[in-house]
């Protein structure tokens, strides 16, 4: 059997299913997407065409001239028995399904057509990733499946059983940094599944860390093992989907997954030392933290620092809800502070809050002298997008103030060897956003950990101390 | 004392602290905000001009000609008793004092200047609001203190301890359809306070729901009692800033109140029947959904519609997490939708994914077989803005299908009964945010209640019906 390292590099694709006329056809986005990330050998498969997109088009995988070692499928399920027998013609190493309706359709022969496929593949030599998923995204390999994916390749895999998650995920975190080493949507989990995945990540050299977004495990024992081996050897992420009744009801018609309780599965996370996260947005949180702060905090002092009084009470309760300590600063300290940030409409006990906390100079004094205070362990600075306001008075601005504010703010973890977070908040409108996205993209390319709420820094920067902790 | 009702419509305002050179000075944004209002008899003050901004300038308040009812102060703390002199002089109804420093600064001279300022608002005959805070948006009497104000009258009273909330929230929510009768940020609360606000928006014939920012109340007994008479006759939601250790001190630098515990709140409120919020977002999607969800449903069933496994399996769960219910469909409910819904990567059971769930037809059709099973008590449909895609299968557009999906959700109400929501997912880039404000503005338009996340309806939601069934 071809190893997962094989097939994560294969040297010629082929896909079958591609239509010339049905522009929204997957084969068609997935040639597409080939073509887009440089893939040197893609063969598009269907008798009816000679040419497709421009690449000569061939009648079936044994008629392709060249090496195929991994065959993108989306023909209907009836067809993929003797889709099946050709590949093992071709001597293919792995077939993923894009086709659904099989085990997860509830239908009892549908998933006989499943426990079929498997026999085929295990005689035929090749392994088979699906079905009902969009499968490998390998930045390296230049493999794709949608002309969306960023390219750039990273050091965070991701496994899913979602497509949907599998292929938004990437999209979403990009302008956050956030870059992979390899996407697995990997749906029914017929033969490659969640247990084998996480032994191979553990082991792959350009895997940091290693994220999972599972509905239910078919292996209990099996996974466990490939956790517990993982979770020693590289932060685990992993986001359980289906752990309501309507969740795992949801799961059961979407991949066919069993699902566990929480609280079951909660226990198991925290005795094989993965981390788990309540949902996707926390999933994303936490490998940023994971990212881009080093080392990371063990205490979980933090202190929070940015203009408005409202915000700041706000922050103060969702840092404390979240689990995080906000020390209270001395009066010594205080005392430092008011020499240079003004008094009116400003808060010091941490949070500080001053209406020159915009201005590079005070944003430095401040994050050095709290940055000093030995029971603050990491420091957050928070910043609105605002409407064009009636005053200035403290507000930020993109294009006067953008990159004196990354600068200073860029020295604080330097003087005090404490990381700093950013919390951007969205605006709501599309001037804002404008403002919002180039200060992100300003934050990230000088290596902050970039949030989009404080309660989103803060719930992940909680379950990242408890985890460091133990 | 001149009443409430006449400080909301004053015939002139008078602007003390506007300066000629600062662009960034309050008064000179309070001016702007009231000529873009097109408020009628604004007088700036300060003796050091004639002019500013194209209207003619006063040396002192009793220098104005005509009428002066309400005075925005920016001037320093300790000008300000001064200031009341000539107030009284001039016969002003109310002076709202921008003005920071007072007694949140934690000085007991400070303080002690808030009381002799007391004592010379009562001598004078007129009202003070704050001081510490950006007073009095009233778009009906064409008052605002911030330029982006949006100028709409509506039906919402916001009265806040924050200024930073009582700004922020009315941009922030216009692009969700939220219209504002009067927002009040009161700062210290040094004479006008929460107490005696309630007491008038449960009167007041412009305002049909009421929302509430608090970080403490001086007089609890007051306040219980305007809270109770305020919410027997309209909706109340209040979020209370301060409920954590850090927050509670933050609130004490912040506006010098003293919190309570969130259990002691959560309590009272229940009583009372007020909807308590745990944050700003959830006020905010409580406000959305008392305003456009009509009739509010009593029972917590829900469906939920849309395409993606992934995300159907992350809804259920957090429909159920926030305390909501997802009725399993009957297998003829089920059956019904197979005979229109493809079977390849579908869920049927509810929540309810297809990947024809973009089409009229096919949105319709479900929407109105689910709106008629009994124990579902609303409806709900996801979309998200995703990268322009591999396949553009199962993909919304906003150029071909934004109108034909907000006609076909319309529908859908009107045949059941049954309210439909919205959750538009925003996207992480400047194109898909395009796509997401054009469907929030063109859904907002038809009426619909739309959140930013299938957990944020769920929270909202849940909270409403607990409250509405009591």
């Amino acid at each position: 059997m071809p190893s997962l390292a094989e097939i994560f590099s294969p040297r010629g694709v082929a896909v079958v299913g591609v239509s010339q006329v049905d522009e929204t056809s997957f084969g068609r986005g997935v040639v597409l997407s080939l073509k887009r990330a440089g893939f040197p050998a893609i063969y598009p498969v269907n008798p009816k065409y000679t040419e497709l997109l421009g690449l000569p088009c061939y009648p079936s995988l044994p008629a392709i001239p060249g090496v195929v070692d991994h065959v993108v499928v989306s023909i209907p399920a009836e067809s993929a028995l003797a889709l099946l027998d050709d590949c093992a013609a071709k001597g293919v190493k792995s077939v993923h399904f894009f086709t659904a309706g099989f085990g997860e359709s509830g239908y009892a022969e549908r998933a006989e057509l499943e426990r079929a496929m498997l026999l085929k593949a295990r005689a035929g030599g090749f392994r088979i990733i699906g079905p009902n998923c969009i499968g490998l995204f390998v930045p390296k390999s230049r493999l794709a499946t949608s002309t969306g994916a960023p390219m750039e390749p990273g050091s965070i895999a991701f496994i899913s059983q979602s497509g949907g998650h599998a292929e938004n995920i990437p999209f979403h975190t990009d302008p956050r940094g956030l870059r992979f080493s390899k996407v697995v949507s990997y749906g029914n989990a017929l033969d490659v599944d969640e247990a084998e995945l996480l032994q191979y990540l553990s082991q792959d050299p350009d895997t940091e860390i290693i994220a999972a977004y599972i509905e239910g495990v078919r292996d209990g024992k099996r996974f466990l093992g490939a956790l517990k081996e993982a979770a020693a050897r590289k932060p685990v992420v992993i986001y359980k989907g289906g752990t309501t009744e309507a969740g795992k009801r949801a799961a059961h018609g979407h991949t066919a997954s069993l699902s566990s309780s929480v609280a079951v599965f909660d226990g198991l996370c925290r005795q094989l030392k993965a981390i788990r996260v309540d949902d996707v947005e926390e999933l994303v949180d936490v490998l940023v933290a994971l990212r881009f702060i080093r080392p990371l905090p063990r205490g979980n002092g933090i202190a929070v620092v940015g203009t408005g009084g409202g915000p700041s009470v706000l922050a103060s309760d969702e840092m404390e809800k979240a689990g995080l300590h906000m020390p209270r600063l001395s009066s010594e300290t205080q005392a430092e502070l008011r020499q240079f940030l003004p008094l009116a409409g400003a808060i010091f006990s941490n949070p500080v809050d001053a209406t020159n906390l915009v201005s590079p100079e005070a944003i430095s004094k401040t994050m050095s002298l709290l940055g000093s205070v030995p029971d603050i362990d990491m420091l957050i600075y928070h910043l609105g997008f605002h409407p064009a306001s009636r005053w200035g008075h403290g507000r930020f601005s993109v294009e006067t103030s953008l990159q004196s504010t990354v600068d200073a703010l860029r020295q604080a973890p330097k003087a005090t060897g404490k990381p700093v977070l950013l919390a951007l908040c969205p605006a709501p409108d599309l001037s804002g956003m404008k403002d919002f996205l180039a200060a992100q993209e300003a934050f990230v390319a000088a290596g902050f950990p970039v949030f989009h709420s404080l309660r989103q820094a803060a719930r992940a920067m909680a379950r990242i101390i408890a985890w460091n902790r133990e």
